[in-house]
């Protein structure tokens, strides 16, 4: 998640860890026992041969985008992520139906004592080629400073470039004769970006329940490093999001018109889109920035004393310069310190407007009275809160205010996630990191969401942590972009990041 | 301007009044003067012959869309318009340049004693192609229950097919060998349907206000009998509007991020798009209905007991059922009475949102925090309240809630027009429609706009009203139409509404 630090588009709604390996040079630290280490070397030698084929392999699942808001490529996606997790080893890859999109879920048993799971999603952001500067869908190699040779595209670094570069580790010990040094377990959704509404079906499936709950816990691999620094955030946890539309229709109430009318009639004739508009201003503060939704904050968890201090440690290892002039923002909410801009943004609730759309939306104005004004939001739980409540909440709150015309959509959405810092699976892993000398920042939680509840909560009840090294930016944006040849030596370029994943691999495998 | 209380869409910003003759036996009443009964016999003769040419030029215009929004023909259209003008027998068609869309000045000086004003908009608004059940720019001819045989196209009835019928009428006198009653100052724009931003450059302009400054009153010709009844409603003021938008862009003032990053972040920066809501919110009413802008509704002239009276007798004439069907309300704001419904349309300035735009605005969601929101809105205004007024008191609003981020494009408006009902003008066209026996309701107030304050104030100061028989709807809307051949003997067809242009002249000429 050290992303979130990271410049202009934080990543992914689940902001991913940051974890593994720093700088080439340390991936044979001299922590690992000495069998890893021969094995690694060897494994190596595999990744730098089947380099080129590795940013082929990553341009071709780059254009094959699955956007589950349009329903775009949602059988070819789980087909493609069937087919690769196979070509990279894993014995089984079955799809596992949902209500919606279809997940997969894969096994790679070698024998080992033990397993682990990872987490992927194979959906990525909706986009607009006339936005970007490379072809979203192509890959293309570019030359971007201080970087170096990064690949861009839609899902470079959300997620598809870390995803590939696991698979590529599997496939590089499988070269180099080896076999993996655990069990794995691989659950794939294609919905996270619309808030993962089905994920529960795949995680609860009788063919997938009874493996997760074999494993050490879950992770997620993807490329977190700071863009200068080198540094990697290691995430105990999520928010959890309620993504949702609140739609306003006259057509639908008899409230307001049922089409577009002449807008003198404004004077006698109610608005959909003025209603929308005070029903969403019931929902903050004038700021726009403190949630007043009814008994919302009532269970949010303040931050602990260690909590704290992790965060203070975060202030201290990123730059705020560099993320203000990113963003473009002048300061912070409520003009607040650094430190604690990142106490906010870790430890608060939010009510997001994504959009609005509603009657004329062209250049300049036209004299209508709308029928129908839509919104979109998502709103960010921390812990206690759940989504359950959440919901429930927002249609109470509408409701007594008269908002009865309000309809709400919601599309999806899941509790907060925490991983307890002294879990085994986490405490091993920190290990491991401080062995192989990489800097690691710990954070208590990651501001953006991603759908781990169903790992940590019963039924399946295990740690869910996110790993990865190297650097990649523009998620959810226009130019989202992975580093292939890094020109920084503290950060991870592809091949690194590749024997980042076996590492770790090798790491869990050491575990005590 | 009785298509405010017609079907769906109540007509052009400048509702037209409704006027002159009712059913094709009517326009040759007894009451006129034998010369001008036998002058119009024999207009009436070359009328009839010209139909189907005088259909061809109403689809050329009708073909000829110029949309000021969206920059569409605002060269042709002013050359255009003199063009028709020329055509018609003007013998002056000057094109009047302004610092937006240019306007048309034409003359028609026969010699005699009287010069009347006319106003014409060859501006249309907006369409989709899409929504539309016939091409907008075909002009076709289809039946349309219970009207009878209508022409299809934008501008139909708003306002290209009122114009062309009063050309129409120049033509006839010219074949039937009569010289027009009274001389003709045609004074044309291309920007109502903005709001007229730059129609003072036009009325004030040197060669254009002596000669308006010469005539008895400026009016507006027009479709705009009751679709049933036949009834016209004779129309002595509009609302004055403000069209704007207000916009919030971080990028442009550094509260908010310059472009859309990960909504996770909503944690600690300021959201554009929620500002925009807020302070929107405060505008209004909570029900959206009432507004609150400081010291905006202080001005506000309640109605006179007289305007009362009008209005009663306005509800007595016009249809409720059809009209809530039509536009698929279930009640009127507060759950007024139909009456109680007329006396806020005509007597309540509003603050109307024409759309909202911001941030994602495709299907589901986005998880992205925008960095730019925009809201379209008209205010209108009744008496005594003024453009001027208005537009600072929008600044100083926001200014006053912290909303100095809020950024306010006004582009367009203009005060109220108002014209008294005992102005010689008045006087004179309400006798001549009695003598010709044509049903007429005064009304006080158009809910509509049009530039008529331009004329009513200084430095012209002279009478300004709305004319015209026929009938037409959908303006604003899709499927925009006019009647051509009319099924029901109440509401007059294409020629007689032609007849009725001319009729008016001689009535015009006949005045006291």
């Amino acid at each position: 998640m050290s992303d979130q630090f990271d410049l202009p588009s934080t990543d992914r709604r689940s902001l991913m860890a940051g974890a593994a390996a720093a700088a080439a040079g340390a991936f044979l630290a001299p922590g690992l026992a000495v069998a890893a280490s021969a094995d690694l070397a060897v494994i190596r030698k595999a990744a730098e041969a089947d380099k080129a084929d590795a940013i082929k392999r990553l341009q071709e699942w780059i254009a094959l985008p699955t956007v589950a808001a349009e329903g775009m490529n949602v059988v070819e996606g789980p087909a493609y992520m069937a087919k690769i997790a196979k070509e990279a080893g894993f014995q089984t890859a079955e799809i596992i139906p949902t209500d919606g999109v279809s997940g997969v879920f894969a096994t790679l048993d070698v024998g080992a004592p033990r397993w682990i799971g990872v987490y992927f999603m194979y959906d990525v952001k909706q986009y607009d080629p006339k936005e970007w500067s490379s072809p979203p869908l192509e890959g293309r190699l570019v030359e971007k400073a201080p970087f170096g040779t990064v690949m861009m595209g839609r899902g470079a670094t959300n997620s598809k470039g870390g995803q590939i570069a696991l698979l590529n580790a599997l496939r590089a010990m499988r070269a180099a004769g080896k076999k993996p040094p655990v069990n794995i377990a691989l659950i794939c959704e294609g919905e996270e970006e619309i808030a993962s509404p089905h994920f529960r079906q795949i995680a609860t499936h009788p063919k997938v329940l009874p493996v997760l709950q074999k494993c050490e816990g879950i992770y997620v691999p993807g490329p977190s490093q700071d863009r200068t620094t080198g540094e990697v955030s290691f995430t105990l946890g999520a928010k959890g999001p309620v993504e949702l539309q609140l739609i306003v229709d006259g057509s639908k109430t008899g409230i307001g018109p049922k089409t577009d009318i002449h807008s003198s009639e404004k004077a006698r004739i109610d608005s959909p889109i003025w209603r929308l508009v005070q029903a969403l201003a019931t929902l903050t503060s004038p700021d726009g920035n403190t949630p007043t939704l009814d008994g919302f904050m009532d269970k949010v968890r303040p931050l602990s004393a260690r909590e704290k201090e992790l965060i203070a440690q975060l202030a201290q290892k990123t730059n705020e310069a560099a993320l203000k002039q990113a963003y473009g923002n002048k300061a912070w909410i409520d003009n607040l310190s650094y430190e604690k801009s990142i106490e906010r943004l870790l430890s608060q609730p939010t009510i997001n407007l994504q959009g609005l759309v509603g009657g004329y939306t062209g250049p300049g104005g036209k004299s209508i009275l709308p029928s129908r004004a839509e919104a979109k939001l998502e709103i960010r739980m921390v812990p206690n809160q759940t989504y359950d409540d959440t919901v429930r909440q927002l249609r109470e709150h509408l409701d007594k205010r008269g908002f009865q015309d309000v309809q709400i959509n919601v599309s999806g959405g899941y509790d907060p996630t925490e991983t307890a810092e002294d879990a085994r699976v986490v405490q091993a892993a920190l290990g491991a990191y401080k062995k192989m000398g990489i800097p690691v920042t710990l954070s208590p939680r990651s501001a953006g969401s991603w759908p781990g509840s169903l790992f940590t909560q019963p039924p399946v009840a295990k740690p869910a942590i996110h790993f990865g090294v190297g650097f990649g930016s523009g998620a959810h944006a226009p130019d989202e972009f992975i580093v292939i040849d890094s020109a920084n030596p503290k950060v991870a370029g592809y091949v690194d990041a590749t024997m980042a994943q076996a590492q770790f691999l090798y790491a869990l495998a050491e575990m005590k």
